[in-house]
């Protein structure tokens, strides 16, 4: 399935390719969000022009709305939303443990009330991939046991505990026709559980493994450590998923740790804020210096919003609350997003990546409000 | 500017063709609103894909956002908002009279106050035709005075003599390039006002015809009397436009009694609340009855939405919340509105609109609620 194709001299980033069923992924690869079967503002058409290989798909919110009964009589999620391409779908667990309002945890699974309208329900290692199956993702992940931060070391080792478990159950149910399975890494900020975690889960011999229990509110140090404490554990020969991360220099750095797959809802929720991407940083479009700025939100950038559109027009489209501005600021995010995977393969395959990470490193200023937004989904 | 190809044997319709500077437009016609430089939720490929000829924009809302300072340095509207096809912009009186809160009428305009942020402005002819020179529209309308329904005949009859004093004053206004300028008759429910606006008006020889003071909250048979009376004293060589109108249904009724022309906002503005148009109607997409439904909105449709997603699908987005949702909905009811025209047009050519006019009489079951929703904007 992961075919690794080469590895950096200077980093610990790789070059690879995700084969499935549905489509080839190259990595390091970013996959959009597409939570309730949407990628928020966008349609294929537009997720298909930007490059996207692969999207995320959600077993908690879509097991809410519309339900799995409405999901099976489409004959799955990629017909549902009308996406041809693969899908990976998260397990539920991470929005279980950060949505649902009223939870009980059981040995098998944990009790939990929706977060829109208290309906009771259930999910552990058997429902979770057993909703995975019915959506026929491509990549399923394992149910596991996303701790808040902080927790105290006896929560983290409880935790750990069930998250290996579930894995486990996990491990042993049935799936889709050629679906994959991947772990989650937890064990917070603690490297020996990372560890610990990481050579149960390479033992019980997953497709792929993803480091878990990162954007949930730690500092980026403690994020990078958690990563950098797990990887080392991980096999070469399967890709790495940090789930949930990050912004575009926080993924460059994350790559070049040894991560091969992102997910992240910055792209598109900065954008229903007036907030673009740029190598440089964020810019607000909908800041009062754009009223004549005729320029796109990017020089150079072959988005549909940027061959378009003005930021002087895009900034009055979001000023006056018209659609179109939040649509082509979707666009240009997740378009970037995509744009600095792409790169980063590129100077991979020519061997200029420390050069890259270096001038991305000096040029791309982070915004503390952006950092901010990117915990939970 | 302004060919008849054809007029019918069974009624007053008319096939025809508007050429303007920026491309030809083929009448009886359907004017998508773009009201604040974007039709809601849909971008220029989604409207160029639809058959969009021609857009709408408007002097009211531009001026006061974002400011004809910006649209100036833009170069117009059409560099603003990247359309590059014709453009009719409104002169900004009937937003005056609706949605303007504060106001004096003054010998030469109105004093009014922006329904926004109370900021004051002064709109009459001559403001009117500047603005519309600057935004560079194709067809500028004559700055009129809209009275509100219902309205004394004592009120009408002075509101009609500014309508036609202003419009004289409009007329001898410089204009952009090629650009058209309609007179716009007024007289409510008068036989008589009409009669008279419309002499006066084509005595000052317009490029074309506007029938307005409809859609203003009056009942179906008050607007159609309005056309009714007004229609016979319109020269047949220029195009004649129903403002603000309609439903399907309607439209259809108006293109038998001599109308070219029409905008409304309907289309987006039902989508925006779950309902879509049908050649039987309008149908709630948003309904429980559409859970599993795997249809398309409309069999038979060729809009992007029907070729792509079923009902279920965009019920669940709708439910969600999902711009996706309000977006396909409005290229479906947008898509809709043109194919009807387009439909009308080909009945035309073929000689068989009496009989498509019966038909659409018969099966289109107009509803109360979408009815209401037609008036203001």
């Amino acid at each position: 399935m992961f075919t690794l194709l080469g590895t950096d001299a200077s980093s610990r980033a790789r070059l690879g390719r995700l084969t499935t069923a549905r489509g080839v992924i190259d990595t390091p690869a970013f996959m959009p969000v597409g939570t309730q079967a949407s990628v928020k503002a966008l349609d294929p058409r537009e997720l298909l022009e930007m490059g996207t290989q692969i999207l995320l798909g959600n077993t908690y919110h879509l097991s809410i709305r519309p339900g799995m009964d409405v999901i099976r009589a489409a004959g799955g999620l990629h017909a549902f939303m009308n996406w041809k391409g693969p899908i990976l779908t998260d397990s539920g667990g991470f929005q279980v443990f950060s949505l649902a309002k009223i939870r009980k945890i059981h040995p098998h699974g944990v009790e939990f009330r929706s977060h829109l309208d208290g309906s009771l329900f259930f999910l552990g290692p058997k429902e979770a991939m057993e909703i995975q199956s019915a959506l026929g993702s491509d990549i399923a992940m394992v149910f596991d046991d996303c701790p808040p931060h902080p927790s105290t070391p006896g929560d983290l080792r409880s935790s750990l505990d069930r998250t290996v478990t579930w894995a486990r159950e996990c491990r042993a149910q049935p799936r889709a026709a050629s679906q994959a399975v991947f772990g989650i890494v937890q064990g917070g900020n603690q490297p020996d559980l990372r560890e610990s975690c990481a050579k149960a889960l390479v033992a019980m011999d997953f497709d792929g493994y993803a480091i878990g229990g990162v954007s949930v509110g730690e500092p980026e140090a403690q994020m990078m450590a958690a990563v950098e404490c797990t990887e080392p554990f991980l096999p070469m020969d399967k890709p790495r998923y940090a789930m949930g991360l990050g912004t575009p220099a926080q993924m460059v750095e994350l790559v070049a740790r040894g991560v091969d797959m992102f997910d992240c809802v910055l792209p598109t929720r900065v954008a229903r804020n007036g907030t673009a991407f740029t190598a440089k940083g964020t810019v607000s479009i909908k800041a009062g210096f754009n009223k004549m700025d005729w320029l796109p939100i990017e020089e150079g950038c072959e988005c549909y919003a940027c061959l378009h559109f003005s930021r002087a027009y895009l900034r009055h489209l979001l000023n006056v609350g018209e659609i179109l501005g939040l649509r082509m600021l979707s666009v240009h995010n997740s378009h970037m997003y995509l744009r600095v995977m792409a790169q980063i393969r590129a100077h991979l395959k020519a061997g200029t990546f420390a050069e890259f990470r270096r001038m991305y490193a000096a040029t791309y200023i982070p915004t503390k409000r952006v950092l901010e937004m990117r915990a939970s989904s």
